[in-house]
């Protein structure tokens, strides 16, 4: 094995943010040796809360994967909001970014990009109603499905993970592993539900609804008193 | 919480057929009391490996939910097969079915469903490399990326559960539901291969090449003697 791919786990995390990305990735690992997927958590073995009714247990424990190849952040809700405190997770983000090849996040997994001072002066995405407050970590916020600025991949909520990952895929194998995953995966989503029923435009995000949706989300965040001040 | 909504796990399961459902259903217990998710596994507190890198413990086990209200059964490959003689598995799969509002698949979870003899007679998909293989276990095979027939929703590879699982959020809640999680997950999938990349015509599945690696990805499966004898 020459290529690492790590997944942060940490406690709250949303499932999906995580399982997306490693369900695309290990089709790589199963079809080149090249590869290895792993999962990266403060203790191995623990099991882990997530936000889906299932708690995950990750392979490696962060003194063993020092310096992946590529680390993938998830994000989550509350869970996310505390990591955003956890000053062992952000040095090991941080210290991954220095090292990695690529490092990526789902969802609000980009505040922890952010607060691991990853972001600065960097275009970035999250979940739509916390994009604006990449702003606050320095980032430059972009209302795109996935961004890539440099070795920093950023997308946007939960389900947007999986649309990134498959970029990376291509970005670390090529364009053929790619589609062999995609039909294994039978990716080919048809979504019950239109993008036009629930979308909201970016220029309505920052309004005192969200506003409220977010400082609540944020109640033991620090950047809730950074919001809440500016 | 008088609705419980539950999804088997087993040893090596593909993780994505059990978390795609399980976050898209977490979105209704979010939102109403009313529901409830829950991993059911033979033995509660274990951690499970998947095929992607990332173990999961079930929240319960076979015992504290024998009737839910909603089961998922989830796929995978070598795992599933060994799990199509799994009789403890089966026999819960069955029991839950006699129960349950809505029995669903993804992925090859719909040979377990077909095993424990919940598809007699029934249109049904699943994988699509594994989908005329319904056909021994007494069902009708349906290329479609999910197919209801009375009670029994299975689904096609992988990803497919996501979907299925919206449409099963409308029909235990409402439409306004699937909308709300839909904006929530950002469910506005943007696949960078097209379908058009990789579909197998259903014509072109039956043939000695997927024959073989069906035959291959199902080398410790009973439904394995029974293809080389047809």
């Amino acid at each position: 094995v020459s290529t690492t791919i790590a997944c942060l786990l940490y406690p709250g995390l949303t499932a999906l943010d995580a399982v997306g990305p490693l369900q695309v990735m290990s089709g790589l690992e199963r079809s080149d040796p090249e590869f290895s997927v792993v999962t990266v958590a403060a203790t191995q073995g623990e099991a882990i809360a997530s936000d889906a009714g299932v708690r995950l247990v990750a392979s490696h424990q962060y003194a063993d994967v020092p310096d992946p190849d590529v680390l993938v952040v998830p994000g989550g809700m509350v869970g996310t909001m505390r990591a955003l405190t956890d000053p062992e997770l952000l040095s090991y983000v941080r210290q991954a970014a220095t090292s990695a090849r690529w490092i990526a996040s789902v969802c609000t997994g980009s505040l922890l990009l952010g607060a691991a001072g990853v972001l600065e002066g960097r275009r970035a995405t999250s979940h739509w109603i916390f994009r604006h407050v990449l702003r606050e970590l320095g980032a430059v916020p972009v209302a795109e499905r996935w961004v890539r600025d440099g070795h920093v991949i950023t997308s946007a909520g939960v389900s947007a993970g999986i649309d990134m990952a498959f970029d990376l895929v291509t970005r670390l194998s090529d364009r053929s592993a790619a589609v062999t995953i995609s039909q294994m995966l039978e990716y080919d989503p048809q979504p019950p539900v239109r993008r036009s029923e629930w979308f909201v435009p970016s220029d309505d995000v920052n309004t005192a609804r969200c506003r409220d949706l977010l400082l609540e989300l944020m109640a033991p965040s620090p950047l809730r008193d950074r919001l809440t001040a500016s």
